[in-house]
């Protein structure tokens, strides 16, 4: 349940994707890494907040308690500090898993590839942060997914809005999780599950929904610095500085323009620290497609600084900040388009099918394509001792071969063979 | 246990690695599937003999009992019964998982890659095999492994074998996986162990033993063909008939060089029906390391008519045979390899460093990489505000860039940049 098999269209229209993706990632410099999909079951525990009761475990057969990974951000921190690596620009594309409610229709699945990029390391406040930004926005303008924004916040800010409403500390990251539902409820049911569930005052409650319905750019930046309470916050006060440095520098990368600063931006997990941000598409008015997918966040990311430390038995911290891209949702719309278009994509790479006109010519068939193949050229063959022509040429058109090499008692007679192009039926003989 | 982090160095090697294969495996004209890495735990139960205790299964959380898949052999065949395939060439590059005793410096893990190659589909006999056993010999000669040999026998032969030999039909899986022990054990100890643990008479054993010991070529066959009792038995002349005709493909080939027919082959796999091969590296005589590993065997396969049948309601068999490359044991090699040889391997492909020689350029950092990026370039800069250039370049130098391109204050009122190439230091301005 919530898994798919991948038959061949799918599997190439997965495979241009994620080579879209890794383009953009080895474009600014990262190298690949990769880590088991079996991680220890204390690794994972008590990184993910709520999604903690969604992680797959291994049966105790023995050794180790294992479970699956939830994500490959925690993985990389594990590998940072169990290496001692202390600067690394990575990216890992693999499947993660949970258990979570399927909805396939959605692109939601409990099997799924993550595409992650991060920058470990200690740098100057923001430049990394805004590169992850940065190849946010070029992935999805590269792939035509149509008009998009990046929401982006910061924890700090977050927790400044929290503390100068009256929030214990305690109750932060419940408190989170309940505001990063307000892109999907309006604010009177975010509203009444913190006064409810999460246990806030109603005071309390109505001073964050002041903040965090705010959105804008650098003018809300500018003016939430001034803001009375806030500036007062030392917590809000960084924040707020290094958001002006980040929009900063994305107006250098000339990307602001899909950039809103949104106070409502919290993200469910427990290990972001400073910056984060999570990329939505925008409804088209003029969609093609006739019930277009709900899709949701497509990319998604923030800073963790606190996360590699955790694994490192002296606590030695290493800053991160990374950015996953949500590689099924950005498939399933893509495959909708592909399927709206009509237009049908190879899924094999072969240049020519090695036929023969007559009977008693397998021979001639396998000596010729094993010197194609040994000369590195794509060659397929009926697996048949005496094919039709027409079935062979049939078999070209139907999986799309452009050439077919044809020999006969002639050619062989000849030494020579004969080239078809299957499309325009022209022949030469070489 | 026996998973291991690949770091950059590692990472990059292994994509070279496998896009070696996989471009072997496209050469062929074979479309890429995937499937996920969870199967249903009755999915995999009773298709690997003794393997089968090696299956991780997952925690009982409620649904489905599940289990990490053992080989993609079997999630291919129960994706063909699953969508009625009746005929696909399909290659599949996975993990899969088995909770065996690691052998690490051997390259044997308990999570490790698996390449994958099969032929699904009712062909003429013995194409397909060959195919199989040319990818093998493709690739093994492509990645320039040293001298190696490609076993090949028949599972129809040795239960021919076994049949004349008194050993009664139950006992012929048993007695296949204790056959199979005689590349690593001498005769004796395999014997002890068929009528020891295996429970066949004397006799029995000794006449086996006259049997398995052999290996050749064609002339094999054709003498097996002529034996007395051999060639009374249905299945061993059936397996014979068509070993004979594989070596006449592979004589078109021109691969029968590197071919064993070796009756000591057998497998472990419950699940093979004919043909069966195993490619083993041969101990070069000058080797350059001085510890070589030692890898065992480095490629397998073989025909499996019945397994597909297993999972179709009605039971339709769909005949398939393929090979599977032990991508594992092949990097342990090449990565003693290239220690050996002092190369160091690029795990970044960035082909220019955008660099300032002044304080207060960060802008302008920024705003030509970004320019860069768009343009489809590869490019990097330090993430600090004012690095030294001396440090810019010692990255370049670090990490194999190629190229700088400086911006300095003249630069920038002049509108050009300096590229200036690392290795020669020649600088032009443009």
């Amino acid at each position: 349940q919530g898994t798919r098999d991948h038959p061949p269209a799918q599997a190439a229209l997965r495979e241009r994707l994620l080579s879209a993706v890794v383009s953009c990632f080895k474009r600014h410099g990262a190298a690949a890494i990769d880590t088991p999909v079996l991680e220890l079951r204390e690794t994972l525990i008590g990184k993910y907040g709520e999604g903690t009761k969604l992680i797959y475990e291994l049966q105790d057969q023995g050794g180790e308690l294992l479970a699956l990974r939830y994500d490959l951000t925690v993985p990389f921190a594990r590998y940072l500090a169990m290496n001692k690596v202390t600067k690394m620009k990575r990216y890992h594309v693999a499947k993660v898993y949970r258990r979570d409610n399927p909805a396939t229709t959605r692109g939601r699945y409990r099997e799924f590839y993550q595409c992650d990029f991060d920058i470990a390391g200690q740098f100057d406040p923001m430049i990394p942060d805004a590169e992850c930004l940065k190849i946010v926005h070029e992935i999805l303008s590269d792939l035509q997914l149509g008009d998009f924004v990046i929401k982006v916040n910061d924890r700090r800010i977050l927790k400044g809005v929290f503390a100068v409403c009256g929030v214990p500390e305690s109750k932060f990251i419940p408190a989170c999780s309940t505001v990063d539902k307000l892109d999907k409820v309006p604010w009177e049911e975010v509203r009444s599950e913190m006064v409810g569930e999460k246990g806030l005052s109603p005071e309390a409650a109505d001073h964050i929904g002041e903040y965090v319905q705010l959105h804008g750019g650098l003018d809300l930046i500018e003016r939430l610095l001034q803001d009375p309470k806030l500036s007062q916050n030392k917590l809000a006060k960084e924040g707020l500085g290094d958001m002006k440095l980040l929009f900063e520098y994305l107006t250098l990368f000339g990307i602001t323009g899909k950039i809103s600063f949104d106070l409502s931006l919290a993200r469910g997990l427990d290990y972001y620290t400073g910056v984060i941000f999570e990329a939505v598409l925008l409804q088209q008015e003029n969609e093609r497609v006739e019930e277009p997918v709900s899709v949701g966040s497509v990319a998604g990311g923030g800073r963790y600084d606190g996360l590699v430390g955790m694994f490192d038995p002296k606590g030695r911290k290493v800053p991160c900040v990374g950015v996953s891209i949500g590689i099924e949702r950005i498939f399933s719309i893509l495959e909708q388009r592909l399927e709206a278009s009509g237009e049908k994509l190879r899924t094999t790479e072969t240049q020519v099918l090695v036929a023969t006109p007559q009977k008693d010519l397998l021979a001639a068939r396998l000596k010729l394509i094993s010197e194609l193949w040994d000369a590195g050229i794509k060659a397929e063959m009926l697996y048949k001792k005496d094919p039709k022509l027409l079935k062979q040429l049939q078999y070209c058109e139907d999986t799309g071969i452009p050439l077919a090499a044809i020999v006969g008692e002639q050619e062989l007679a000849d030494g020579v063979v004969k080239l078809r192009d299957v499309a325009t039926r022209e022949e030469v003989r070489m």
